[in-house]
C-alpha cells in the first residue's frame, strides 16, 4: 500500500473514533502500518478531530523515528511502535478512552465472555495489563506501556490476532486489527460489550459466561478457515 | 406486493435500526416476506449500514434458496426462514444487538411487563428461549435457533402475534410483525422497555408489574377489533 | 392568540419532543390552549413525528368535541381536556415516555427535591397518581386518568403552577405549563431530574434533599414576583 | 485581546456547551475574562443556545456593573466575578448542570482520582464546596457562592490551576481555565471521570485510586514545564 493510501486510511479510522462515539476531546488515537515500508502513520498529538486532516498525520518508522510530517506525532506513539514490533500479525492499532472500557481499565477487571457479542470479536476474557512500576513510568512510560502489554500476552499465552484488545490498568483500552479500521472495530465491539457487560451482572452478578461451544462457533463464523459470516473478498 | 416495493421498505426497515440507534457496526438485519410469492427479502451479510442499498438486498425462499442478488444473505436467515414458517402471520422480522435487550439475552432474564409502555406492544412477559446443545450448535446453528423460539412459543402456548419478540439465551433479541416495519418498531419498544426495566428494579426490586386490567386495556387500546389508538386505515 | 399561531406553536412544541431525546416512536403528545376561546390544539393519534404537520393537529373544545381536524386526536385527549378543566391557570399539556420519568413512574416512587435543577422549575417533590381501579379503566380510562391527578392535586393541597408535573403510576409522566412549550420544557426538567436522582442515590442512598432555604431561593429565582432569572419581557 | 474576539470566543465556548452535551435548556454559562481591561464577557441570562450570537453576550466589569449589552448578564454573574477576582491566574469560568458531575455536587461526594484520564487535567481530588447558609442565600447568593469557593480552596490549600473545578454541594459543577475554552474543556473531563468513577464503583467499590507516581506522570504530561503532550504553541 502506497502512503498516500495509507495516510487516508488512518484518517478515517481515526475521524471514526468520534463518529462512533468513542473519544471526546482528543482522548484516542490510531495508526496504522505499512509492513513492508517498515513505516507507520499516526494521529498527531492533542489535535482536535474536527481539525484533522491527511496532511497533518505524522509518519515513525520502527525505530521510533519521524520521517514525514511536520507534527509531534501522538504522544502514546512509542506504545503503538512496540506493539507492531511485539505482534507482527497486526496492521493497525487503536487506543481511546471510551467510557465503560475505561471503567474496566480503572476497576482493574477482565472482561469475561458473557454473550455472543463479545464471541464475534474475542476469543475468551480480555485481559488487564497491569499497572507500571515507579521505575517504568519514570524511563520511558510509553514505550513501558508496550512492553507490559506484550508481556501479559507472552505469559499468558494469548494469541493477539485471536484476542485484539487488553485494558491497561488504571488508563484505558488499547486494541488492535489488521489494519487501522479493524482496530477500530474492535474499540467500538470492546466498548460495547463492556456496557452490557455491566448491564448483565446488574441481572445476574453470578453471570456463568457464554459457553465453550457457542464461543467456538460465533468466532469462527466470523473469523479463520471456516468463517462464512460476510461477503467472500 | 411487488417485490420492488418490498425491497424498498425491508431497506428502510434495516436503515432504521441505525436512526433508532439498535446497531452498532453491522450487528443487526430485517427482512420482510411477501406471502403469496413465498419470498422473503433480507439483509447481505457484513454490508455497512452506510453503503447499503436497495440492490444490495438478497432475496430468498422458503426452503432457504437464494433466488436473487449477488451477495451472500445474513448469515441469520435461516432463522427468519423457520420463524416465517412456523409463524405463518408475521411478515418482518428483526434481529439486533441493541444494548438493554442484550443484557437480558445475556442475563437469561425474561421482561415482565412492569407499565403501559410495555403493554401497549407485548401481551405479558417477553420469554427468554433456551441455549442450543452443542449438537444443535455444532449441525445447522441459525437453523436450530428458530427452531428453538418455535418451540418456546409452542411449549407456552404464547400467541407470536401477541407476543412479537424473545430474547435468545446468551445471544440477543428476535422480535417480529406484521411486515419489516413492524418488527423494527417492536425491536424499539423492547430496547427502551429493557432499559426501563433496569431502572425501576433499582427503585424497587420488588415491582409488583402493571395490574392485569391495566395490561388488558392498554394492549387492546394499540391490538384487536377494538382498538382506538391511531387513525382508521 | 389566533389559532393558526397556536397550531404553529403546538407544532413546534410536539417536534421538540423528539429533538430533546423524550420520545421513541410515537410515545408522546402536546397541547396548548386558547382560553378565550374555550379550543386546545393536541396532536392526532399515532402519527409519526417525522411526518407532523400543522395541518395533522386537532382542534377540540372542552367537551371534548372535535371541532377541526379529519384525524383523530390523540387517545389522550381526554385526560388533556381534564387538565385544562380542573387547572385553569395552564396553558399546555405535555405526555412522553421518556425513560426516567417512566422508571419513576413504574416504581411509583415520588421525586424528591435533590438540588437545585429540581428547585429551579418544582417546587417540593414530584407526586405519583394513583393507579385507577378496574372501574376505571373499563369505563372511560383517559378521562379518568386526568380525575386522578386533579384528586391527587386536591388532596394533597398542591399547586398545579407550582408543581406542573405528576408520574402517573405504572404508566408515565405528565406535565404541563403556562403554554405547551412551557410544559415541554418541564417534561426535559423532569426527565434530567430523574436520571440525576438514580445516580445521586447510588452515591448516597440517604441523600437528605436540597435544604428547604434552597429551595425557597431558586424557585424564586425563577418565578414569581421577585424572579431575577431570565430577560424582562 | 480585543473584545469583538474575545465575545466570539466567548460566544463559541457557550455554544460548544451543547455540542459537548454539558446543557439541557438553558442551564449553563461561560465567559472569558480580558484581564488588562478588566473586563469579562459572560452570556445573558435564560436566552436559548439555539438563538445565541454575540451581540447578546454581555461585557461586566470587576465591580459587576454591565458596562455593554442590552440583555441581563446571567443570574450566576456575580459567581463568575469573584472567581477572577480571588484566582488571578484563571482567564475562563464555566458553570453547567451536566448530568453526572451535578450528581455528585448533589451527593456531596468528592471525585477522587481513579484513572488517568481524571490525571490529565486534575491535580488530585475534585473538591466539594459546602452548602450556604440560610444568611448567606438570603443576602447575595451568587456572590456567596464565589466566596464559599475561594474559602475551601485557600482552607485546603488548593492550587486552582492544578485543580480547575468544583462541585457546589446540591447545585451543579464550575470549573476554570486559562480561557473560556479550556473552562469548558475541563467542564467536558469532570462529566466523563465523573460518569466513569459510578461505574468503576460498580465494579470495585473499593477501588483504590491511581498510584501517585501515575497521577504525577500523567498530569506533568500536559502540564508544567516538563508537558510533551501536543503541539508546541
Amino acid at each position: 500500500m502506497r502512503l498516500p493510501e495509507l495516510r487516508r486510511l488512518v484518517l478515517e479510522a481515526n475521524l471514526r473514533l468520534r463518529t462512533e462515539g468513542l473519544v471526546r476531546l482528543t482522548w484516542g488515537n490510531v495508526s496504522g502500518i505499512d509492513r513492508d515500508a517498515g513505516l507507520f502513520v499516526i494521529k498527531p498529538s492533542g489535535v482536535a478531530y474536527e481539525d484533522l486532516a491527511a496532511e497533518h498525520l505524522v509518519v515513525v518508522d520502527l525505530d521510533g523515528e519521524v520521517v514525514e510530517g511536520e507534527l509531534n506525532p501522538s504522544s502514546d506513539t512509542p506504545t503503538h511502535r512496540i506493539l507492531y514490533r511485539e505482534f507482527p500479525g497486526i496492521g493497525g492499532v487503536c487506543h481511546t478512552h471510551s467510557v465503560h472500557a475505561t471503567i474496566f481499565s480503572q476497576a482493574g477487571r477482565e472482561l469475561p465472555c458473557q454473550g455472543t457479542t463479545h464471541a464475534d470479536h474475542f476469543h475468551g476474557a480480555v485481559p488487564v495489563v497491569r499497572e507500571l512500576t515507579a521505575a517504568e513510568v519514570a524511563d520511558d512510560y510509553e514505550t513501558n506501556t508496550g512492553l507490559a502489554i506484550a508481556e501479559r500476552f507472552r505469559e499468558a499465552g494469548l494469541d493477539p490476532m485471536a484476542m485484539p484488545a487488553c485494558f491497561q490498568r488504571f488508563h484505558a483500552p488499547f486494541t488492535w486489527g489488521r489494519n487501522a479500521e479493524g482496530a477500530v472495530t474492535n474499540a467500538v465491539a470492546l466498548e460495547v460489550c463492556c456496557e452490557m457487560a455491566l448491564g448483565t451482572w446488574r441481572l445476574d452478578p453470578a453471570q456463568p459466561g457464554l459457553p465453550p461451544h457457542l464461543l467456538e462457533k460465533h468466532y469462527r463464523r466470523k473469523h479463520g478457515p471456516d468463517a462464512y459470516y460476510g461477503q467472500k473478498s
